[in-house]
């Protein structure tokens, strides 16, 4: 065992719980976060505080945020009608980046896996179905193109479709600036499949 | 810009701070965070403030410790005749490991760098000359084999051994394991030069 001082091995300890932090490299932030003015280590300490106690769940469409409703769900201008789901609150934050999409999310907060034990009442699908009245016109589903994300589209759209809403998927693709060849082929066989006429 | 809720933009501010960690990390940790037992992010957010707090140097040989002096320079059993030069704390962690020395240490908490503007003075070189009294036998300096690393070495033995104090240098070689072929000329000039008799 290494000999640090108390302190020391329990920051290095708490950050090495991290994702992605190793024992070095917890070692490493420790040493220039004891090198850091104290009040930039109040402030990040702080920072990881306030996170956790002031972010909570929208109440409408499940997205992490310090208002509820978030400011989507809150924003008048946006096309309520349109729902498209999606797996976390990270994908809100790439799908915003494109400015196109202008309707309401819903965040399932994971996806269907029976080999982790998840099933459809461990994710906001309740939550979801409980959105649809009859100004719901269109449910897109962008949840991955993985085994367990297609299988909840798939789920989703045999619970939503008898309701009478349209339910669509996102299109799956060679995406743009991509090179043909270094797709896998159930990506190129989608693109296939997907083609339109030009 | 993304659209972060305002805490959840701190933390990632404040986290992307850190060396090593980019935008893309640090906003992969704070949702990690968020995801987190409350109670785990407190551990976190007070073993931060707590290092920054507690740890101080050790006023004999400049160690970062909890307790002054550190546990080192209190440690009865060690002997004083000798001490070992570091450039930093973590040098002592690594030194330690070892087990085969059981002198004391120096942090000098840098090297000399002219193109850095880092003179003797922003050292801990002051600290070291006052350690030394009749008791002490022998100067091990272990600053790095870097250009800054061995002009630090050369300045201080030229410092140290006017006052009958034998002053020596670790020695630079071929690591335990490594392979020839895989180390630059200068490594290999060294190990050359510093060969012994078997």
């Amino acid at each position: 065992m290494d000999f640090y001082a108390l302190p020391i091995a329990n920051l290095i300890d708490e950050l090495s719980k991290l994702p992605g932090i190793g024992r070095k490299t917890a070692q490493r932030l420790a040493f220039y976060i004891l090198d850091m003015d104290k009040s930039e280590v109040e402030k990040l300490s702080a920072s990881l505080l306030e996170a956790k106690e002031k972010i909570k769940f929208c109440s409408v469409c499940c997205n992490l945020t310090e208002s509820d409703p978030c400011y989507i769900c809150s924003n008048k201008a946006r096309d309520g009608s349109i729902i498209c789901v999606v797996e976390n609150s990270k994908d809100i934050i790439a799908m915003e980046r494109s400015k196109d999409f202008k309707g309401l999310y819903h965040v399932l907060n994971g996806v269907i896996s029976p080999m982790d034990n998840i099933g459809p009442n461990d994710i906001n699908v309740k939550e979801l179905l409980s959105r649809l009245d009859s100004s719901v016109e269109e449910i897109i589903i962008a949840t991955n193109p993985t085994v367990e994300g297609e299988a909840t589209a798939l789920y989703l759209a045999k619970l939503i479709k008898p309701l009478d809403i349209k339910v669509t998927r996102i299109a799956h693709g060679i995406p743009i600036g991509g090179d043909l060849e270094f797709f896998d082929e159930i990506t190129l066989s989608k693109a296939m499949e997907n083609r339109r006429e030009i």
